[in-house]
């Protein structure tokens, strides 16, 4: 078991699942500087490592995250007057960005798929952190809230382009308009999560949705993947998923792992993925390049 | 309670709440001219009053709409042969448009967040009128139709780009194409409604949702709210949220509402917003400008 | 009724409603290079023809298509290898593209509406070649599988564009990382097909539901509703669309099935619509060109 330390994280990585879970219990995990810095840290981990083919995220003690840490009062969001490492954290070629974009749309990036279980209440960040997570489980005793409008801020994290997608346009503008607390099971109904389980079910259920993955498909393929449907889900037209999976099929295609996986099946067999995605992951993007923030 | 008169509309304020009520009953507010006039001037009247904290729209009688008003019989659509002020009030800049569009791109714009409150049949431009508005609850009474295929016509108002958002493609695609009236039940199991009621309960409910939102929430947040999830329903990468966002965090951050967000937050009693979406609404939309009709 | 002979496809026409029905029953109806130019050869067929108001696709005895034909074995993806009419049929302008993507960009683009039922197993492009169709019903046999990174490829056919219209993202991204069989039952659940049906009633529904469009509704405007949907689904504002449906009511308004449509509601009898797809269809898109591959 591969482990890697952070102040504000657990991290270990067990038969090819990493399980990162936000670790400031006596707090409710809530979100600070350090635990940005953090995250985004582990992202770069799980990628680079090819052991690792599945994320967990999840929640040390009762809760998943509790938002961002209020101990800087009225002065919480203010990171101007705040200045030091908050604002700093948050400053990119000058320009002060949202830490919880910064960290949503590095997870937008990551080339390993990750599954949410969200333990216990989340609200804020707490509940934006999750978007660009795949998939999401839930223990019954999860709660949910989007409070932006009742703190006087709005929605951040990318979540306004995130949201939708998920819930539909019409659940995500009455949860961020209401700012109310909502169940796991309203998070269920609307299609937050995908499932819920009882407390002690919760880590096992996202464990075996992690092995199911990482002991059927190829690691390489699961990053193309990753990358087409969350690219994809905003584009104008099918032709800038046709050109780029065309590419992913024709490159693919020749590799050792395309062979693998047409004989195991044939032959009925498990199948054993060498390609990975350290050294062998294609370029499928010719034309495609990441919007920069301005 | 302020007033506001209009020929085709009656309009009140109670308690921070505007409703806007369709009023044509005995042609179960169908849809002309003055209609789509006199609903463009109210939602400047709403967003222009910073009493109006949430608005809701409904129908006079046992009706919702029933679309367009049929009165000009096989030139009903035929706006050039029509002339006058049914076709000058759909002319901008020497080129016609639909009347329904240039509704439903004034409720897209909206400051305030509008709740559809659909009392009984709703067809046509009477649906599709409903789309920009953010969250609907409809009578067990109701109905719906998209019939625009059954009159030789097509989906109007905007209506292809907002519908797939609520309901998926899929079912977009079938109420389209069958152009069949379906019900209020329908609704609700395809997620274009979020709640049903009991004729005489629609009403309190919608006004109960609205309290909810006027009472808890920022005025100003609620507006930067609906801009960004609006406006990122239709974006290609979350980086265009993350630089709005941070944006809106930055500078709300810094503002009183944001102050009394968390102060009131962390001393436990209700929060009271002070900034006024009429004078103190940030623009976080420094590289984003609305497409023009061309 | 008219027929259209293919080599792997049956074809008949029948009161308006055009059946494709993939046969290679021996193949569980694999898909290979002669199939693919057999559908897109079939929905050029359907387009030109004003008999057609709607389309079936349907499989021959008890599977609906068990995806790309392994004949090949190791180098079954591998057209560069392969060569010979499997990789020219892929080939234009000298660039290799996915053979799925080449048939559901030319489903994307039909003229007539398109519907899916699904009469056993589907599996790879199987299910992918079903997103373009606008409405899929299914047998209680169906099952699904979304198998390319257990195979060591990716999702193809412009699958990650579609598959998130059609179920969400959460859902899209779980089968896909997965790659594991699901039932008819969870595609129902989860808004991959709209209804479930014993495996007699399944045509019989199918055609009930292509009746229903043929009988009501004009073909022109179906033709005009069917490139809006899909075409504003990857939209970035409504602008889009006003633009378009704008259009689309002001050339519609005039023509002899506005006039038709409105007359037989107002005289309650059935329409007659007479304009036709081939040569009545005003193109609505003036600022609009398909992107090219590239």
């Amino acid at each position: 078991m591969a482990t890697q330390t952070f102040e504000t994280l657990a991290y270990a990585v067990d038969d090819g699942v990493a399980t990162i879970t936000l670790n400031r219990p006596d707090k409710l995990n809530a979100f600070n500087t350090q635990m940005m810095k953090d995250m985004i840290a582990a992202f770069d981990v799980t990628d680079a490592d090819d052991a690792v083919k599945a994320v967990i995220v999840t929640g040390a003690g009762r809760g998943f995250c509790a938002g961002a840490d209020l101990s800087g009062g009225a002065q919480t969001f203010d990171y101007d007057a705040r200045g030091g490492e908050d604002k700093e954290a948050r400053t990119r070629d000058g320009v002060q960005r949202d830490g919880g974009g910064l960290l949503t749309l590095r997870i937008y990036e990551s080339l390993k798929p990750v599954i949410a279980a969200v333990n216990g209440p989340a609200v804020g960040v707490g509940v934006t952190m999750q978007l660009p997570m795949d998939i999401r489980l839930a223990s019954t005793e999860a709660r949910f809230g989007l409070v932006f409008a009742r703190r006087g801020l709005n929605p951040e994290a990318a979540s306004s382009w995130f949201l939708p997608k998920v819930v539909g346009i019409q659940t995500a503008l009455e949860w961020c308009y209401t700012g109310r607390i909502f169940s796991a099971q309203e998070a269920l109904d609307k299609g937050l999560v995908r499932s819920l389980h009882a407390p002690e079910d919760l880590l096992p259920a996202a464990r075996a949705l992690a092995r199911e993955i990482a002991d059927n498909t190829a690691p390489v393929s699961i990053a193309i993947t990753r990358q087409l449907l969350w690219r994809m889900a905003g584009a104008n037209h099918p032709m800038e998923a046709h050109r780029a999976d065309s590419r992913g099929i024709q490159t693919r295609g020749a590799m050792a792992d395309a062979r693998e996986g047409v004989m195991s099946f044939l032959e009925k067999r498990p199948p054993a993925f060498t390609d990975k995605v350290s050294t062998d992951l294609p370029d499928i993007w010719e034309q495609w390049s990441a919007p920069t923030f301005k």
